[in-house]
């Protein structure tokens, strides 16, 4: 008898991080994957995951709108109660036998909320990390309504069993998005012209002499501050010298500052070496990474993938505070003129070694595995 | 500057838990109480708690239906992201300092979450503590999104800590519910007939031989066990020999099943020796608790409120099973054979010596001087 | 091509309503159903139809839990914006050639809503009829977001074209309840002991020498008074001389004052004439109800298919005012002497001929016919 | 005793339609005004009607974010359905004698079903009218559920009583926006630069010989269609020879589209002409409009604020099709070259005379007194 795995989706760039997973499950005679696309990964504005899902052929058993629009954190928290509201017809409809939910963003807690109040054994990927912001609330949480942890490195696997988890719940099974970054590796080639294939806004740019890659989200928790970051930044990378390939936020609340920053940004400077995309499909978006001089801002694939494909990283600001790092990544303030020099050095240096940090690119199966086998349950106590 | 704190009130048995601190923050100059009284609390089925939070003068800040109807999970679920949902809304009109939300029901976290995305400093009181079924979830998960905690033991505070808790924001204030049964034992006479005074359904009993209380909660991830379970406790109940007041249980999923399970024994067995009641006023009922001859159940009354009265306590089942006790608690499944067995000995051996372990009778006045003081911050970070 | 037709059921007599018409649109193959059960459908308290749903052999394609609880307002208005959001959801992954809402429970415009706002052709069952109380403006509401309209008397034709609708969007094709009166005028024996089969608590009755039905909802919008009312018939019927078989009502907000009324009645007089039960097969509550002597209260089954099965009724208040009625009915207040008189006259009177105001029993495939057939489409204005 | 009267303002033209009710009832002392904000009243993106709200100098008592995100019809439904759900908890809190709704945007349909099923004496402005698209079915829905009526002509008046509403509860008060006319009409002198005091993006113009005006809002029901609409009166426009000051639309499904054509546009065409605004005071706005050479689009305010002031006017498309107008509109299609023609003949035939077909600036008053006067009640019956 195959096993009922449901995984939810909600935004793009949580699906990169499972996307091999989800090959791997739905390659299993023993599990039945059922996909729910929800939240920031329907919406065009946010670079619809859902049509990148479509392409990968992958069934799709529901759907659920859930953002609420706003500049205020009260959008985000009623996206929140929205999403458990709704995944719960979802599941009560669906029955699985176990849920996945992936990383930390805010609304993966109602996935977890509704899994585990629904009595269904629930699957975390990518807990016991520490970062800033509302995200390590998030995720903490998640992993004490978890049941199995799949964690990206053993020093994760240890915070969690600290935090009061069985031991035997909690595999270090590497991040998926290694696993894309992996398969990327086997032709890394820029075989495709970005601002051919992907459009966007901004300037035309040539991509001969190299460029720099930017993505920068704002940091909830400053809300306000987030149209001041994305000026810094924007200033920054302006007065580079190379091109730059920016790609927008993720729908947070604040996303409308750093997104106003933008938008403000361009009409005041119309700056001649910035393009601008909203989305681009996960393997050739980490093409694009690896082929370039630098990866710029606060994403967490500098931390993850970039250390992974040896790509130089500026990391800024708070958003990835705490979170284990290699040698690729040089961290700065909210600051032009830091952000700048740090941009410059790392494009002096060049490619850094692989560094297998996150994972060895074969978590997707690992994953999938431990999903169709290891005993499931839905009872727990703290060790302690 | 005086502060703005936010109580919110679930549930009847909630209020007896946060009473003396509301009336504690109430007393204060430098703190205006702002209370929200939902779920539960608001419905005469499960007793009314909001006319009992007028009766002491409590002003009400606003009121939020958000109980669905069901036997089952999904109600309980979506009754947590309809909490979500609104109480969003109501933290967005009142814009408080600090938010509290009491013990480890399933909407708890409602407020937990609500208050974590609105970026509003987060108090819980009574984390730290290890029981069964999703309650255990329920109160670490709110552990992980709260800022401040107010604690009832030391081997609380310790949990909370390895959970990764700053330890300057981890406190021992003892259980508001003991400060409650401290005042009870000023004056701890039976000075009303409770049938006179809170009606209910069933024999009518003289009281005068002694009596025993019953209170007994489905345990929500057995659910379907929950009729069953009442049925043994009634079986063993009515066997006794002796008067029994029993309370009607909580609006979990499940409960249904316990109630359905109560209903159907009265119209088969019409028991001679049991009253049953809604509810009553918290102060009567912990005066109820003191003159009885034993608590009988799983409602954590038994091991924390009984153990500073001194009352003997059958506890049934797995509802209660990993939190602290006294010398006052025997522990027995679901038969009816021990259950009648255990409240038999205890019947026999009498009243036991006072045991502060959940408290010394000043938890309100201590949480309410450190909502009134303490730094806020929202800012927090695994400490490992 | 075939067409996908999506019918909510969302209470037990919408079922009934309905019946005939889902049994017709399975039978065509030019149709596909899609059956949506939600609301007090799913629940135990309310009779369960899912259960008789499953039991007839429908698929059902979701289900929706939507019932907010509690005696008042707000949980009834609640669970209508609750139903909006959800059907969004399940009409966005079901994506129905047309939708299909049945009468004028407050919950039916939350099909409505949600079909005319997502651009799907709605189609309103038993539109155009005139009652009091909300569901008055409910059905009105329907009507005028509604695009084809299945009625079932050529007075609510007219209706529904006064009202602004285009003649030709407007069918007369009775009422399919009638259907199944129909199918029991095949064979009215009652062939069963309505005891043993549905169980119900209250006195043990004999019915060979003749029995009574009562059904008594309360009326939303007199919600204080619906204990009073009930305990009016109460008495009525407790002083008839003759059994009574009592169905407990839906869940309307003031059903919890119906229900207390019932309650309270039952412990203090213990009626010994009066058997009540929760709910029963369509058919065989149709076969109870033809082999009565009289039906007491206020269902609109008494004007409906008591009409067609020649069942003498004693419809009570104002629930049914304005709706049309046959030579059956006689009408009274809230009154227990009235109500005892009309009952006794009726009893006395015995059989009424057939009556096929609403309906001549071929409703359902003629419903079935037009939405398998007529030309769909979702813009309309008023005709004047 | 002063009546309680609830005001839902849920979008930026919907505070212009109401503003000097609002005024009038602020300024009875036989009258509470409590005021509602929400919806995109709420956001910045929409105009931030809110603002305006506050800086006239009334007091919110509750503001309540319900817009879903997407380009979608679940968005829409689902931010009516939130309405619903959260207006609950806001009536049940502030316990109003009376609520009033304006117009038929979707979500206006929501403040009436959460009034009408909380038994609130419900108040709609602007029924009885005819247009195209979702709007019409969403007006006379709330015509159903309303109990009194303020209408802007007498043709409307009597559409809502050939419905089947009550004569004397229906109340020809003209247009509360005419009001906003009249008062501009007593200085109607640009005294302002708008591109100085609003900023806006786009060409930089002056305005000294003559200027169009432009707001175009996606048709619902053609969803699909929004954006080559919108690019169709771009080109117009562009070619006209004219500066243009142009509106962004309103929060419907399909502004997605709308706002991401003229995105497109400005990308592709940086036309030399146009300046884009997101919003203005309504003043403002409307003294804009009297001083423009023609007003553009299918704003409903081309055929009532423009009828009044005599501003020439071009309607595009189906949005008004059905809706009263005077001498001063010319109703054209979606294509450019029409649009053009006709731009070009109003701009030739400059000002038209005053017109009072949707009333003579009295509105405000009317409608506060009706409210604070009449009796109130909730039940009603179709007249026929």
């Amino acid at each position: 008898m195959s096993r009922d795995v449901c995984v939810v989706v909600t935004a793009r760039p949580s699906y990169s991080r499972i996307k091999s997973a989800l090959v791997a499950l739905r390659e299993r005679s023993d599990v039945r994957l059922r996909l729910v696309v929800a939240a920031s990964a329907l919406l065009e504005r946010y670079g619809s995951a859902v049509v990148y899902i479509e392409n990968d052929g992958f069934e799709i058993a529901a759907r659920v709108h859930m953002v609420l629009e706003g500049e205020n954190l009260a959008a985000m928290t009623k996206t929140t109660g929205l999403g458990v509201l709704e995944l719960a017809t979802v599941f009560d409809n669906l029955r699985p036998d176990v849920v996945v939910t992936v990383a930390d963003r805010y609304e993966t807690l109602a996935t977890a909320v509704a899994a585990a109040y629904m009595n269904i054994p629930l699957a975390h990927v990518q807990g016991g990390e520490v970062t800033g912001s509302i995200d390590e609330k998030v995720r903490h949480a998640v992993t004490k309504l978890a049941d199995l942890h799949f964690v990206s490195t053993a020093l994760a696997r240890e915070r969690v069993i600290r935090m009061g988890e069985e031991p035997d719940s909690v595999f270090v099974t590497g991040c998926p998005s290694i696993d894309l970054a992996a398969e990327v590796l086997k032709d890394p080639r820029l075989s495709f012209d970005p601002l051919q294939k992907y459009g966007g806004v901004g300037a035309t740019l040539g991509l001969g002499e190299g460029y720099v890659v930017v993505i920068q989200h704002p940091v909830t928790t400053e809300h306000a501050a987030a149209r001041r970051h994305v000026e810094e930044t924007l200033h920054a990378v302006a007065a580079l010298g190379l091109p730059a390939l920016w790609f927008w936020p993720n729908p947070d609340a604040g996303s409308d500052g750093t997104s106003g920053g933008i938008r403000a940004f361009r009409e005041q400077h119309a700056p001649r070496s910035i393009h601008f995309f909203k989305n681009m499909a996960p393997l050739d978006f980490l093409r694009l990474a690896y082929n370039s001089r630098c990866v710029v801002g606060n994403s967490s694939m500098g931390l993850r993938e970039c250390a992974f494909l040896g790509v130089p990283v500026v990391n800024i600001g708070s958003r990835q505070a705490g979170r284990e790092r290699g040698g690729n990544v040089i961290d700065v303030g909210y600051e032009r003129g830091p952000i700048l020099a740090a941009v410059r050095q790392q494009v002096a240096r060049g490619r850094h070694p692989q560094d297998a940090l996150y994972g060895d690119g074969q978590a997707g199966s690992r994953i999938a595995e431990k999903l169709a086998t290891v005993a499931l349950k839905i009872e727990k106590r703290l060790t302690y």
